[in-house]
């Protein structure tokens, strides 16, 4: 996206294709050939579905093609003849992330917490919500903050206002920090595997709302988190991490309520973290997370 | 159940009643004035039913009341009075455990060696299947094993055949070891909660067949295991213990099931266990389970 | 502390003895004869020292003994007849935590985070540090930030201010949020069983500096973190609460120190809120902590 | 070993050396080149060390070169180029594993339970014990026992007697599924990396007797098993795997031994999987696990 590169910076491949033989040997060689010096290098093969997947990352540094002809050559040369869907990323470009909410802070304050330490290569220039509440927490950071308010009147309106907003600050990615609202299809279009969502359970159990209530109700000895991209099916978009906490009979709802926030805020944290690493491939509503 | 009480042995009372000022009090008095020693004691209020649970355990050495009295006793002084549902077990009771398995021998093998290394107090008269591919196993450990197939048309009549071999062994609670026969409501009616079941996710994620391949399929990054007491609805009986390992984009589904048959038989033992230890009680499809 | 009890109040008593028959019906009748409403009980005995634990919640609502009379008609009554050790809490008493820091921010921003979610009963009065870089984040949650920078030469000195900081502040315990500073054995003896540390890793393993490095040069395939009371010996005091994550052959020293945060900050965070919850009692260097 | 392979077997490699540019390709590019379908790929580089590991297995049917060669191309061709440590393997080899007891069974039982339904690509020729006690279970399996009884005075004489058996089964690895004896150099220098241990502890905390004890003593939270092979140094070889479990104040010693055993004959079993399946590769006594 920057025009200007860094010299001392990596290019990042994300490629899936049908699996045929000498794919890796040919990307490698590719990287190699050109005097890139490879640092990461993982790959997967689905043998159910005969699809190859491959995370590479190599120094441009010595890199004899320049940064600005790396995605036709390698287009021309490797992704026609594979078949190859990839997506080319550089490590000096900075995603830019923003945050809806509602009146829950834990996962937000997670998140800013991430960002105020710069754990991670990205910029959040804006957090959106639909209620007032978080607005001084986002102030502190220095964060612009923007209130849309939702009613079944106006959502379609503010959707696209929210979208002009996000154009406008060219937004990447969105994190949906236990933002209490559905968010419609035509709105999720527009960010394809590009929406990531936390939801207070291990899904598929307890899709929709209350998952805490309705856990307790059945009686279960786990409860669990779940970070996923939104599609048009609720809760069920390709799920990219877990995790979960040993609960007990004397565990109230309220208890599991406030349990469950910190395997929420964590769990959503990693999520982010891969997304902003460029270590997600998904596929036929499954994800591929690198390491 | 045995007349000749050991005079070392111990009293367990299983209690829930409506929660009210003094029970506790009273239950530990009954045992205090009457010499016995208290050994165990743990309670439970759900306070949202308003119930009160109680585990105690005591020594009967210089307990002042013949043990062949002390139901009767307790049944009348308290009982009674606090509207208590209640059960009394002594520790020197073996309770009888029959086995149900099918094809798959991890639960069974898990569970003959803690019965081998007399990890738990309970007697094994019978291991029964419908399937005879696991005699031999059973065999070695000196267990006598009862043959039923099962068809479509002879289902009820097995079902009555095999009702009648356990009562003629005395068996008090059944463990289905992967048994993969749904059983009938008749033949739970006859061994309510005290029939256990171990599936193969985290209920009640994945109910019915297949839950590997479910969770394969919907690209999960957690399964998990489920014991719980067999109801007339399938998969939805009390929870007794889940447990659950991470996976990755790189589990195929047959590791998927090799993975789970470890959590599988774990958490059916740790099931049965607390069971044998008399450390459960089920209220409204929910179960206490003590420490 | 406070003179004025609000009316809906409830009283807390933690308390440790040599068990001895009746302690629990003893307890528990003084509350009942007395109109408490008991609304929590849980009790330990450790059967191998013969010592009881436990810690009861009543309401004072109709509580017939004057709340600034319970103390000493409890110690009378009870604690001498049983040799009772025992403390007595009021719930609308707000404890006063200080906070220690050095540079590193992820254990401060979850114990704010809980603290500006209003999660606990608990009031930070003051942040305290041997460096100036936190305190803008500090600022934001409206805390006053003291810089107490150490050196050899002044630690002492530096040790008798904070002292007298922290009682002019009217601290009741210090939570240790990754300082990078040994406490002087005159300081933690002003705080006993009243300072929580975080250690990076499962101790015992791993005491002292860099333990993520040692647990790297170690090969190990699981890390973790501990929170524990500071006692005289470095990283020997009683463990509250623990917890570890997977880690594989991939994982660098840096990846272990960047995973090992989410498990430092909610292992801290847990341990500070079972403390302010007044659910853990300390006998011989172990501790018992309620649920 | 075996000298007539299957036609549809495969080749494994395992592969470490300094790492540089285009070993990858090289190593696919030999496989694809001579027609083999590559099944599995998995590669680490160590970029502290700059250490390159590989694990490649692929299908022989039409692989060119014959099995018989495979070995030497390889290592004309290849190893010596870029300095390549490795090992090739063939997966219709089955690996020959003695297994050493002592008194206790829960390990054994599950090495067996895995044996005995065939989940393993391995052959157990015989059990090794200081004691008796075990002969039934093994005899059940049909597995040969042999009694060796260690006295210090003997303990020289018995390993040199226990060598002689193991080479005339064939033996290519040992596990010590709690073998309470400690083994000597000697006797480790003629398995190097070859023979499996189960500490239970989570290394490296508890080393040597009695970690239960130790662990209760220390007030942990949470207790663990470490396997791991074995070396001349105690309890500190190269970590395979490792795994936990949370425990209370609750917990008496018994319980954590009892616990416990669940722990260890898991943790157990899996590194015996990965050793079994030639996933490991050991280096500077750290160990590259495979998925």
């Amino acid at each position: 996206m920057t025009s200007l590169r860094h010299l001392d910076t990596t290019a990042i491949l994300l490629i899936h294709c049908p699996d045929q033989k000498g794919i890796l040997a040919a990307v490698t060689d590719f990287i190699n050939v050109n005097k890139g010096n490879i640092i990461y290098l993982d790959q997967h093969v689905d043998r159910k579905a005969d699809v190859f997947f491959m995370r590479v990352e190599w120094e441009l540094e010595q890199f004899t093609i320049p940064t600005e002809k790396i995605e036709e050559f390698f287009n021309t040369l490797y992704a026609q003849k594979y078949q190859m869907n990839f997506r080319l990323y550089f490590g000096d470009q900075k995603p830019k992330m923003a945050i809806f909410v509602s009146k829950m802070s834990h996962c937000l304050f997670d998140l800013l917490a991430h960002y105020s330490s710069e754990d991670w290569n990205v910029e959040i220039p804006c957090v959106i919500s639909n209620h007032p509440d978080l607005e001084p927490i986002v102030g502190h950071f220095g964060i612009p903050f923007h209130h849309f308010p939702i009613t079944k009147d106006n959502k379609e309106q503010q959707e696209v206002r929210e979208l002009e907003l996000l154009a406008s600050y060219g937004v990447n990615f969105i994190v949906l920090a236990r933002y209490m609202q559905i968010i419609s299809d035509d709105f999720v279009a527009s960010y394809p595997n590009r929406i990531i969502n936390i939801h207070h359970s291990t899904l598929p159990a307890f899709i929709g709302a209350k998952p805490y209530h309705a856990a307790y109700e059945r009686g279960v000895k786990i409860i669990g988190a779940t970070s996923h991209y939104v599609t048009a099916d609720l809760d069920a978009g390709p799920i990219i991490e877990q995790d979960v906490a040993r609960i007990s009979h004397k565990d109230t709802v309220e208890m599991l309520v406030h349990r469950g926030q910190d395997i929420e805020k964590i769990v959503l944290s990693r999520a982010v973290e891969k997304h902003i690493e460029r270590k997600i491939l998904v596929y036929q509503n499954r994800t591929v997370v690198f390491n």
